[in-house]
């Protein structure tokens, strides 16, 4: 048997940020990180394998910083949790000795039941560098390429498909609109026209019943009955935690969908943790249980476990889990940070709604300007910052951070209202126009 | 005599904001906006007048906001206060009553009273439009230019100088740094390699002791004793408050740098408020008077000022003044909030810093990636935030704004280390490496 004092299970972003964490806070213990893949990836660059990255390689992750800071790696898959005695057994029958257990074994690409979905040239969305790497080889070189699901992972997909030379890509979403559950209509619906712009072919409101092909996927079928010609198939529709492990050692409390834990990740174990994709996490509003599978969430779980292995020494100051996305479709950026209009209403939030739009360089005719347009939602009587969305060039990919900050730190529309800020010519809004500023200042009761 | 009932001396952004603000918290109110100059500039777009912007006269500002408003405008310079009648009197000799007055005069930059200060070709930098179309006329064909001055403004346009075809720039500071107010050494010499590599003669603890010249400057006298030949010269040396009209008044307290205010910017006079450069700012963390000359402070100010002019309505919630700058030298953006490490070890501070540096894509190998790198300096026991700096490509430019809000939102160094961010690879280092969340899990003493 082999022993160490702080186990953790998946190299991925959680497993990695919380083996280093730990490193910090325990700089004499025994870290060891198993891995159930030679070669991993950076999660959120997968779509830019396709055309961003010139070497798709270069999307590989890499347990250096494990080593370079004197933490035991493997690659094992784990198989059983004996909690009495404190050990996991790998499928390899090597049995590893914990003090304490870390789960961050992530989530796997939801693969629907549908005729002929296990066809070749049908590829969900797997964190496994040489899989990926045969996919995007094997995508280059076809014609018609269908992407099923408009979230974030979708759309990445086909934009970064559509630059593809001679590639024609189709994109279907079972909802109405693209990006439904992050983003009101008036910023999904840019995404959308982004893409259409770039030829991509946006099917919303239907979906696929099925496949067809000989030794490969050639045809997809539509709910309508419509068959459609299909080189290769993309499936962008989300995943579910991995549970199977924890499950089998009494982890997974009933109707939970991930891995049960408290706020600093502990599960039902206090020898156990669980963070990232498979471990369950409650809303910031509500504190209802909510699926936010990302890896910047996880990482942010990862720290809070990480220093509080043995003793709690790090407080969690921000309880629950806040949903910030940004994405990227050809040079538009669109933020997302806590509750939309859509899901504020959902909750029974009675709201209130700004919005303002500037141009991100000032005068408006700086190099290199572009729009940028904000929405933020109060809550009407407590004034209280409920979320934001954020439209415009690469910087928005800050600016949705400033607004997750503010939603973290619950500030109010007045505060916003009065909020110091740095500008720029080269780099921001006018002072006299600062968007995040206007919009709280704009607000208005939306029935 | 005219009547209104909320009179503003003053169409910079200052005073543009606190009349579009008024206009929303005082729908029926008369609003009367007056200023000196027909044709005013965006302050901070000035020295980009002179080659990011195609036409330099994009830089005009514009009072179309405020007449779209309801909000009359006209050019008047105020020359007589007189508080107990509530009226001002004009150079034209017009009189206005008000019943509420807001300052917003502004500054004028600093003149040395050096030999030969006044001759042709030597330019201080003031707002207004053809005195400044004219500056970048001239300066567009002379080969020796020389930029007095380190800080921002001195910085930007050596920047902007030195694309110039055929143009030799020099650009000379007192202090043995640029940007030693705002900056600690480390940030502040990306900007000084970074104008040298341009070809920027960048002279440092040395200052000009005058200027000599028959029908224009012809030559500059350093201290060293040196002459240099100069076709033209930028005077960047800062500004002073404009305060005669409010000393007239009664205005100006005694030792005061500008006109006094309290933190809803009321002067000693309950019916007048001053706001923007010629108000004085107490520092949020010493309460001590600070000279913050910023377009973006001054909007903050004026939206409190605008909404609070009859009754206060919007609670100011951040006391104090918080330095929050951002500037940009060919490509690199630096930016700070705050103390910085040597002006936190002045107030004699015991703190804490932390550093760290990360590409702002990822994987690294992404289009466009640049490094960004950011320091955090805490308060040692109390761990609150206390300043940072950041260095890196255009989303620099609202990083610091993240750091900004941090400060004023009192964030401890485990609120950062715990932060909720959205991360992407277009967008964002990625969320392994976040800096400020890497910075501040770093920080430790320092002596």
């Amino acid at each position: 048997m082999k022993k160490t004092q702080i186990l953790i299970i998946g190299g991925g972003p959680a497993g990695t940020v919380c083996a280093l964490t730990a490193r910090k806070y325990y700089p004499d213990r025994e870290i060891t990180v198993v891995r159930d893949i030679e070669n991993g990836v950076v999660p959120c660059g997968i779509p830019y394998m396709i055309s961003s990255l010139r070497d798709p390689a270069d999307n590989a992750s890499s347990p250096k910083p494990l080593t370079a800071n004197g933490i035991e790696t493997a690659v094992e898959r784990a198989v059983v949790i004996d909690r009495a005695g404190k050990t996991v057994r790998m499928e390899s029958g090597e049995v590893y000795g914990y003090e304490k257990l870390v789960l961050a074994v992530g989530s796997s690409p939801i693969v629907p039941p549908l005729p002929g979905v296990d066809l070749p040239g049908i590829y969900p969305v797997k964190k496994e560098l040489g899989y990926l790497l045969r996919m995007v080889e094997d995508l280059k070189e076809r014609k018609n390429i269908l992407v099923v699901g408009g979230g974030f992972i979708g759309i990445e997909f086909a934009d970064e498909l559509s630059r593809l030379p001679g590639c024609r890509v189709s994109l279907v979403e079972i909802l109405p609109r693209l990006l439904a559950n992050s983003f009101d209509p008036e910023f999904a619906d840019l995404a959308g026209e982004k893409l259409k712009e770039n030829g991509v072919e946006v099917l919303t409101g239907t979906r696929v019943t099925g496949f067809s092909g000989k030794d490969r996927v050639e045809k997809a079928i539509l709910a309508s009955g419509e068959e459609r010609e299909v080189d290769a198939v993309v499936l962008g529709l989300g995943a579910r935690p991995n549970v199977n492990l924890a499950a089998a050692a009494g982890l997974v409390l009933k109707g939970q969908q991930g891995i049960w834990v408290d706020e600093y990740l502990r599960t039902v174990d206090p020898n156990i943790f669980a963070i990232g994709d498979c471990a369950t996490k409650r809303d910031f509003y509500t504190r209802k249980g909510i699926a936010v599978m990302l890896a910047s969430t996880a990482t942010a779980e990862a720290r809070v476990a990480g220093a509080n292995l043995f003793q709690l020494k790090v407080i969690r100051e921000n309880k629950g889990t806040i949903a910030i996305y940004s994405t990227y479709v050809d040079g538009l950026v669109l933020g997302s940070a806590g509750l939309t209009e859509d899901s504020a209403r959902k909750e029974a939030f009675e709201i209130a709604v700004g919005n303002a739009e500037a141009t991100d360089r000032h005068p408006a005719s700086m190099p290199t300007a572009s729009k940028v347009k904000v929405k933020l939602i109060f809550s009407r009587g407590s004034e209280i910052l409920l979320g934001g969305q954020a439209a415009g060039g690469i910087s928005t990919g800050e600016l949705i951070n400033i607004i997750g900050m503010a939603i973290q730190k619950r500030d109010s529309r007045s505060e916003l209202e009065t909020l110091q800020m740095a500008t720029h010519p080269w780099l921001t809004p006018p002072p006299t126009k600062y968007p995040l500023i206007a919009a709280a200042m704009r607000a208005r009761s939306v029935d």
